[in-house]
């Protein structure tokens, strides 16, 4: 163990039992459909996201650009989160491969209202207009919070009534179902698509699944192809990625009690506030009440001295913590103390 | 005079003097720089502009989607009111010509902020993100509203202080000059580039301009032949854009003036309510205030029957009535006493 | 007049038959269909073209692209001669606005053969390959031929057997109908859309004309806003465009006629060679036999101190002189003369 | 050993060796440059490419469409062998990602030749022209050829004269290396950039290399972010890649020598001809001379009956046979007794 790495679910590595797996992995040539794992993943995929079929993605963003690809006609728009990934991460994709126009809802750290969605739907014969190809939802969020299934049933609803499909970014949609103690198919049923990650707190070390009908992701496959995204023995990466879906999922309840265990410690040091409606999943966001008297840059430093690294402040001085399978409990007061004795200094 | 047009200032008919220039315009190739009346054209458009250089297009969409194409490289993003004519109207072109990724601030119809700007501008090296690459303003706003002088200078402040160009659509550029009492030049040095139409209140029947230094301008020629809009004899369309910009740009105040005065006789009808703070240039924006108690197809429908022509109402039941070189001083009570018709029908 | 302009038939000057109707016409705007000029000038184009459907674009280019926009899906493939204007002189719009692969295919000067297409057509399910989703075809080509009616009928059988439409950059179909001795509908048949030219030939200043079924219009008018080609008062280039489809399409004949007058006068220049297989349409191309003897530029000098516009030399150093409505019969000696002397000064 | 799988070098399982270093490899976050054996594998590849700097990539048909859009503007052209991957299999991708115009050549089997190349690069100011911006050659060829040391020189030299940069399509780099008899730095010397692939005849589960300058590869490391080729702990594939760069690399040679000796026992067949030019690396290509007189299909079934695939024939009834780690010395005979029954039979 190297460091205490606090700045995303995705620094994790890959478990023993993933080593052993993709050290043994059958292979065959994929573009061929000749990978026998890569095939079985994609199927246990689909079927744990309820959908009729999956395909196999070098990343998350990957998967979701491809989702945009598929779903969107170019010079139409997709209706979505202003703070979400597709938005704030993925380098400007969107108007580059799919060549959709975003449409970004200021959503102020709640989740995408129907409401709001629905009063920039466009589906009229105006030709100055681009019509609304997509609405994209990211469950859950990277701002720490799984939409309510009220929220899900209300944008499905809103979606319905003018026909528009409905993707998820559910980089994190095992931890979205364990916040909100459902299966994953229960959340994915809203959504006609669904994107979500084999690493970050799988712990797989690349790779994020796709899935979908039967026509989409036929024609996701074929784009993929485009994109560059068809890769030859990926019964490898597959491998991990089925210990991942079968062994890892079932227990990111640790992350997050981890988190709600971190969150008690560092509430506790003077000065430090929690954001608690953002503590949901494994990710714990805290600020200093007087945040614009510390050195954001000694802190990060501060707590690199001690092992342990986090990212720095974010815009209004607030911190991310972020917990996973390589977190472990005994680190959790380590880790307080560290921020404590940052805080407590003279 | 067929109808009482108040759709649009886009209706307009050419002027008879333009109709006269356009039969005697001498004319060559564009395309091998031959077509003096262009040249002219673009000469005197620069300096209108106080710009280096111009080009003639044949739409404000194009000189807007052309801006866009020249400033921002593919895959960065440009940050704009979500309400301008980019977003609202241009058919998702952004995403397909430019590549580039709309960042879309909801401003409740007041005009973009500084502020709001430079929370969302991105300049850093993290490759998830994309760079922004332009700030895109429009002024005079089709929402009725000039932008102050001051909200200009903040903007050009804060795109100073992170190098990033500013693009004006300037559809009715001269509506705002008019309305702020300033030169055009005056309202343009605060952006880089700037399209503004020779057809709305200006008259001309067809195409716009887009200026800048003459190395963009350099570039946008290049990049206009990629968009087809390079065309041959264009003398005919510059010879009435120059009467539109020598004779028609200064009686803009006109326009406005009948605006205003038709507002006042619309205020005398029980229960309309004019938005006095749109009520800026040559457009007149009101609603009844049980506007729902009316059915609005039936308004258009009886205006129709009286030869004049307007709009749908907007989501909130406001229609917008609009004053243009067609519409005369004796129009105005004509168009008040159709809608008094209306609205005190019983 | 103020030159004998012999590089293009693009330099051509509007008529005062064109100039008159330009002044006079009933315009409206056409982004609200209210252009009756434009929509009669559609009606008549489509009716020329054998198809159900025409719409008004503002360069040749444009057309060209908005078809390719419309029929290829982004990421498909479309076949056709590497001499043509698609790959030559449209700047490599394709790969920007539809986003299509070329495959282009070397034809020595001669017509795009249907076995060399049929090699490479691909319409299996093979996910590497682009689908084949288009044919283009140029007729009349600027290398001065029109296709024989077998080699259309050839292609039109070659794409019919794979289901991939044909589209015709017909910037000169009028001057390839007059040279067949047939109606311009009897070649476009073997076309599923047409792009031809009001300008050039026919001389009206600006403007083409894409024809196709309805569908495939109405969808074009769609694409034809996003590259921002919807314009407003077109009755005026409508205007002129009637009166080149009406007046100056059937006196095409003479620019042919007078093409083969300059051939024979040039041929009787010592050492001048005539391309008599390209002497089909209003396109002389000759070389001198020494060419590498003479300075090109001089020529060029030379001519345009005679008040003679030419274009320089080609790769193989051959000229091309072309003929259209300003170049009159009494022209001709002039030009061989110029010609003359300076190939036989010493 | 499931099968003989002749179909292509693509199909190779990882090497025992490779599951080893997999199963062990130390991993990070590559996206945070914490991917120690990523950082070894691309400094070890950008030194075996002579380049100052080189970047891992899903795919090789990512490395070569990240080439393109690194080296190309939008709407520039790139000039190719029509017969090269990135026309053929990349499923149209330069076209939606980097927006490139393709001009192919059609080389007949034979290199591209500089003459050919020079005859169509443009870099005039010609608003008209596409400007040429690469020249892209694939080096081995897929056609089973080796491009040669003079061959490369005189692309080179053209390209150099124009200020054009040169991508290699270096798929099977190192089988060209070995046939040429040379180390991989000398032919890529000739290239600006060079994609290789880890997978194919070096055996990795998958990846590929970009090399070339360090701001190419900076500006590419951005543009893969765009792409969705940012993964996470790669060191699970890198870790395989060492291997491969590190002990594969240099025993291609037994892969050619086992073609080469596939190919004297195939042409001791009655009937069947080698294609003797194209035996220069890991492939043979042949045909019965009476290829019209027997079924392809029932051809592959017979294989597949001895274990054996093979792919279809392409047009012209010739077979690729490829070999590769997995194909041992002692196959050769079985399959070369195979192909003898299926044309020997009655």
């Amino acid at each position: 163990m190297k460091h205490i790495d606090l700045r995303s679910d995705t620094v994790t590595w890959p478990t023993p039992e993933m080593r052993t797996a993709m050290a043994a992995a059958e292979v065959g040539d994929d573009v061929y459909g000749d990978d026998p794992v890569t095939v079985e993943l994609e199927k246990y995929a689909a079927s744990l996201a309820g959908k009729e079929a999956a395909l196999f993605v070098p990343s998350g963003t990957f998967g979701n650009q491809l989702a945009l690809f598929t779903h969107c006609p170019r010079g139409s728009e997709a209706i979505l989160d202003e703070d979400c990934h597709i938005v704030q991460h993925e380098a400007g994709g969107a108007a580059v491969i799919a060549g959709v126009q975003l449409r970004a809802i200021a959503c102020g750290g709640e989740s995408l209202k129907a409401a709001e969605v629905q009063k920039r739907i466009r589906v009229g014969d105006d030709i100055h207009e681009p019509k609304t190809s997509l609405i994209c939802i990211e469950n859950a969020h990277s701002n720490g919070k799984a939409m309510k299934m009220e929220e899900l049933q209300d944008l499905r609803r809103c979606a319905d009534r003018f026909h528009i499909p409905v993707h998820m970014d559910g980089a994190r949609l095992f931890n979205a179902a364990s916040a909100l103690g459902v299966q994953a198919r229960e959340i994915t049923q809203y959504a006609d698509s669904v994107m979500f990650c084999l690493s970050k707190g799988l712990c797989a070390p690349a790779g994020s699944i796709l899935a979908g009908s039967r026509k989409f992701i036929e024609e996701a496959r074929r784009k993929r192809k485009i994109m560059g995204g068809g890769m030859r023995q990926t019964g490898i990466l597959a491998a991990a990625g089925l210990v991942a879906l079968k062994e890892m999922r079932t227990r990111l309840d640790e992350d997050h009690e981890n988190a709600r265990r971190l969150a008690e410690l560092l509430a506790k040091i003077p000065g430090i506030m929690i954001a608690g409606d953002r503590l949901q999943i494994n990710m714990v966001f805290f600020r200093h009440e007087k945040a614009d008297s510390y050195d954001g840059e000694a802190f990060v430093e501060h707590m690199k001295e001690r092992n342990i690294l986090i990212n720095p402040a974010g815009p209004d001085g607030s911190y991310r913590f972020v917990t996973h399978y390589w977190i472990k409990r005994e680190h959790l007061q380590i880790i307080a103390d560290a921020v404590k004795d940052f805080y407590t200094q003279d």
